[in-house]
């Protein structure tokens, strides 16, 4: 049960797991016993002891909390993991203590247990996000001729159908899942450099040590280590950030949909959830405020892993010391805004009666534009000024725009009645609506798993 | 021991504790065993009922894991901490369960809450912001006349003192500490306004409620609700991000000035303080460290805060949900660097010969811009170009600046032999050093305690 | 003409003027010219020269673009201008030309240049503040008993009165002023240390000179330099982002009031204001989306200042470099915002009407709270449950909460009559509107203008 | 000559041009031309309203300041520029007017028109981004053995290879440039949708008139209109704030190898480049600085630009209206780095003695670790406790490791001699620098020009 009320609306309770400090320490022993392994394995340290430290990488045998509270002391959490480590090592087998985390240093751990960390948080958020987009596919091929007003700068547009809104929100989604996708690829690394980045401690046998700990862990193998080059981090991050506004983006449309006199959708009814502690009648959109909450954060720790970048040198100081906690918020809130839009897509509550029942009450001056294209016989420089003016007219008088039109005599003569009475009519003025749609679904219909084949773990 | 891993370096132990799952909960509790309280004095709900709230409010008859996996539906941790006492009044008392949170709202309990932990956590870091003024006092006072390189784009300029240099952190932390200190005062206020902000429910005694429940928390009482107002928090937050920029400021110097080759400061030495796991010559600037990723993640922690403030009508949807986590990363990061800084401060190992062996080693040529100044008998503008040239040569033949200067012609006719023994001279070039020294000092003479009276608490 | 198409959104045309090439050049000059007079008059520079110096420092005899240019290679504005300045002094009285910016360096120049740009910009956008602060009093009070409803989490919530909220943005927006005003009281300082921040160059004349020219520029001194300690530029800028935040919140607020169904509130109607491209019916919000959208800049340029504030020793690399388009952007974002209200208050068209319908339409669920209330003679927990099963019904088939709970017998046998036809009534369930109506606008009677003496300028 | 004084450090010239208003005007003007052209193709308006339409769309005719001081009013600039096309066209051709924008709404001309400016603005980037790639190629080739001090947390570290850090910082600006490839390729696409993202206007041939308008302008055709989905604008911002970072690596670890007492590099010496206005010894590294500031600015854009991602609906109100200035300023900022670190690159001066003497300096307490290493002998537990002290001793006292640990009996008979003299050469102790270097100088031998062929334009 790891989450924390101060952060209960910001993440999940499978995130919050993969971030605790069970989970952490579990990523930090994972390699120091592949390090361990490996270095055995190419005759650089005795068997036994690797032996010794794999026994000895129980994360349920170490104090975490006592940890935490040497880090400020160290500088990084890992030196006193490592201590720890030695410590246990030593007590069964004293020569083996020497060989812990041999040739490595403390950035090594802490960075490849990041990477570790982010391996398994990726198919907790992606779960959620397949669940999302066979949601959103779902419902944008079943409202595809669903008619409900377009709306820009918040004011009534003309129409547009619920399945084209609910691709647009796909693909979108979908789009930043496949950068996501290759910003994980691309991230998920070996850490392994020594001190200074050269593995000078293991003479020329470094990369073949590295590559032995990369497999054993599941991750690629660099080109060199990246100490103080976070790019491929950065793009992670910020494939998150992106990631969180199309979330937002949706959450932002549903939530206005929700608004009493709008009441277009609800989201999805379940016992307990969106009550007021005062208001009995309350249904809140909870699954919107989630995620708009969990994607308000997201930008600003984009923001602060990006001016981190410039580390000095081969490690540098205050950068990558930063940097754990914004990852960990940072994937934490977009898995929580992942899993709260998920939710709503799956139980969403769509009222196709008021979609249309709020383009009726336009009364037609959505249609203006429409009205400017019908009368092809007059300039339409001129149609423009009469259609404006209509217009006014008929949000003044609160008259339909075509009953105000069928009165102008400017209009009349160049205007048929039947123009006049199909003017008003959605579903012949949706132009390539449907088109979109589907060019919209098309588009997400690629498959990432085969991309990466089978995760291990 | 409420310290996690991930946080580690961004945190102390004393404020994790005031954000943990029992010090929140403690919080809400506060909060709600002031209101009953107040009502029952008021006559609007039984002294009964009140009592048996108090008695069941006790945080560690609550099990927080449990409420924060339930916010997420309910939008608000508050919510289920509200169900969860209810509950409990229920089973001593079931009348008296209905008057638990009586005419209040979710956010009224959020919102007081979080002002209830800014209020303990003010004092924490404030304590080792006083530890660190008097610290950079005493030091700024003792090195009144040791003279150090100024260093201007990372490039050696004229003399400064080590005097000065500290007074100038110790006047801006100063200024962002009493910057702090009124923006806590404006932020330290109840939150109570029920449903809509009218408190209603309450008839007309909502402000006589609210009045005695600020009272009992040691709060003041707004002039209104602030439920979707978050200026005073939005300024508070910005405080310790302005705070957060001086300490990294102090930080970057101090940690540039352990450099190798500069040598003029390193950070106390204590047992395991700035090992390197792989490295045992290490003596890491943790501190500086540990400031400087405090400090990394501030802006943007800032920049959520402010994002997040238009909200939506009486209370809105996402904005100030997300602040629990934001602001709680806030206080601890600021909180962490003013700690670090403040032990930096305590134990900082001056090397005043390092700091005067750097000024040799220019060789005079910071003194280029005296030299212009000396040469009062001749156009200036000519100075300034025989000077440049002087430089240059004392630069690329490693020669005294004095030395070339003496055999320039031009100069010899000019400068004074008293002149040239002296010119490379700091102690003769400092200018305004003391007095500005003396102004900073002096601006920071002020004690806060007088001015908000003794903290309850 | 100094607005810019891709900025036009974000400025205001009084505001660009001020960041214009002209303007800031005369700002720079400005300061040379201060200077040479304050040392002519202490007898560091003739006389001649200083009056040679101040001839020549007009801005319309510079090239900006070519000055701009060089700027890159100069790392700093400040380097081509004194160069400029010099060339132009030399033609005339090529004695005078060794004098320009004597004892200064260049970041004395770019800095108060800087502030002096910022106490040109503080009473520009003050007036439209002043402007927005007169309307919405005006409004609230006018709308002291108009009704609306209350939305929390986009919802409706129990009633309120526009005279409230009006007074709710008006309060925030004045406590933001009256924070920005100090911020402006405390950064409003010149910048005068020299290369190293001691004024070395000026002998034991640098604090006299600097007073001089503090007076001349009508700033205040402060107690030392302050090239590295950005923390009053810091406070300004955050000052500026809290204010656009309660700005933001202002135009949400009411861009969601103008949307088609809820209809309560209107922009301004003027000529061409809020036209559509393609839409003949649209009035646009545009007043409140610029001041979003100036919004929505602010919290990134605030945090990229904060980022930029750990500055190395007496003058930093990269930190100060990055202040002039940041500052300058906030500034006129916040002022674009400001006069986007202002004048969306100004011309508010107000539809008492809807705010009223708006209400009915709830069919009276939001009074279930009420009702709890007025069910005096049962438990409250129980009613509560009553209540909830009513307001279930009452939305699920439309019909009226009172006429609902008149059905039921467990409710009928505990509610009179009178309660029941009294329930709905909006005017009766206000509680405390007026009280903190009148209480926030107390709030903002003071003037601001008494407290800092009359500006010069 | 469009570069303003408050911006000269965070643009270059060829990309303010871009920027200007009469590139923005002609990229506006150039959407509607080659709208009217697909129009009259289609048969959807007439051939000679395009013609005319062509005719009249030359920037020079329009009075881009007055149509900036249009824009607030109007909401965006668009507008008014489409009004002033109207009345062009309409004094050459009254019924030509009608025709203009025909079908399209103001954002589909907004982003259409930045997507354009992208389009100038990328080849002038890459342009110096291949010259850094190329300078920095060359120097890590010719610096393969210059053996330099590793740094870690600013503190000496094991040695490394100059060849290998320059690697390090191209490899990593060339995965920047590779991922912001990609980001211009999903970026460069039409906007096109008319008022609600249907094109209803155009019936059934909205589509195949965007598919021309796309091809006349060199853009591709997207799936559907994208007014509110921002992420592949985002993506792409993020990518040149990941790229950034990049070169602020690069510049920080420059600007700190020019600091004196380090002085291995100094930036490029040019007429005037880095002086200062108060020193004649200073060259600034102002390449560095200009690159530091650049960078400074990016991580707050790019959060504003997320956080304005939420855009309501069709179009949304105070988003997108947001982003003009804020791609602008990013775009630009990063190239001003990259136009800097390009030309430190190519003019780098490398002073590899001084690089060689700081190594030598540390008398050889960087060596501790390879000398745990060497002790094969022993217990390296206790090995590592003798070479603690063994460096306590050598700092202490000033003699070099080698010479102390020389004289412990403890380590003397497990150490040969011939290792001790051979323990502090630092090229014998560099592990994979080479292989390393090697492998990240191979991954940056792709060409990014044959994938996507000769660019239009």
């Amino acid at each position: 049960m790891p989450v924390r009320l101060t952060e209960s609306l910001t993440t999940t309770e499978p995130l919050a797991e993969i971030f605790s400090d069970s989970s952490v320490l579990g990523a930090m022993l994972d390699f120091e016993v592949a390090l361990a392994r490996a270095e055995a394995r190419l005759k650089i340290i005795p068997s036994d002891a690797a032996e010794t430290i794999a026994a000895c990488a129980r994360p349920a045998a170490f104090d975490a909390a006592s940890l935490a509270q040497a880090a400020p002391l160290a500088g990084t959490p890992a030196i006193p993991v490592v201590d720890a480590l030695i410590e246990a090592v030593r007590k069964k087998d004293p020569a083996g203590a020497g060989f812990v985390h041999w040739g490595s240093t403390s950035q090594d751990l802490s960075d490849t247990a990041l990477v570790l960390l982010l391996k398994k948080a990726h198919p907790v958020f992606e779960r959620d996000l397949e669940r999302l987009e066979v949601a959103l596919g779902r419902i944008s091929r079943e409202h595809r001729r669903t008619l409900m007003l377009g709306r820009t700068l918040l004011q009534p547009a003309p129409p547009t159908t619920f399945g084209l809104k609910t691709a647009g929100w796909l693909a979108a989604i979908h789009r930043c899942r496949r950068r996501l996708h290759s910003a994980f690829d691309e991230a998920l690394i070996l850490e392994f450099g020594g001190a200074s980045g050269t593995l000078a401690a293991l003479d020329n046998q470094g990369i073949a040590v590295g590559k032995l700990v990369a497999d054993e862990l599941g991750l690629a193998f660099p080109e060199a280590p990246w100490h103080a080059h976070r790019d491929r981090l950065a793009a992670l991050v910020c494939a998150c950030g992106v990631l969180g506004g199309a979330l937002g983006k949706m959450a932002r449309d549903v939530s206005l949909l929700t608004e009493h006199g709008v009441s277009e959708l609800s989201e999805p009814a379940a016992p307990g959830r969106g009550r007021s502690s005062s208001m009995p009648h309350k249904r809140n959109p909870v699954g919107c405020s989630v995620a708009l909450a969990a994607v308000n954060r997201l930008p600003g720790l984009i923001s602060s892993f990006l001016s981190g970048m410039p580390q000095e040198h081969e490690r540098g100081l205050g950068g990558w010391q930063a940097e754990w906690p914004t990852v960990a918020s940072t994937v934490q809130a977009v898995g929580a805004a992942a899993a709260a839009m998920a939710e709503v897509a799956e139980g969403l509550v769509i009222n196709a009666e008021s979609m249309r029942r709020n383009i009726d009450r336009t009364r037609g001056v959505i249609f203006g534009e429409r009205a400017i294209r019908l009368s092809k016989k007059i300039d339409r420089d001129r149609a423009r000024r009469f259609i404006e003016q209509a217009t006014r007219t008929s949000i003044d008088e609160s008259r339909r725009l075509s009953d105000v039109l069928g009165e102008m005599p400017e209009v009349r003569g160049h205007l048929d009645q039947a123009d006049l009475d199909d003017l008003e009519s959605p579903e012949h003025y949706l132009g390539m609506a449907e088109e979109f749609q589907d060019r919209l679904l098309a588009s997400t219909e690629e498959s990432f798993a085969d991309k990466r084949g089978p995760t291990k773990e």
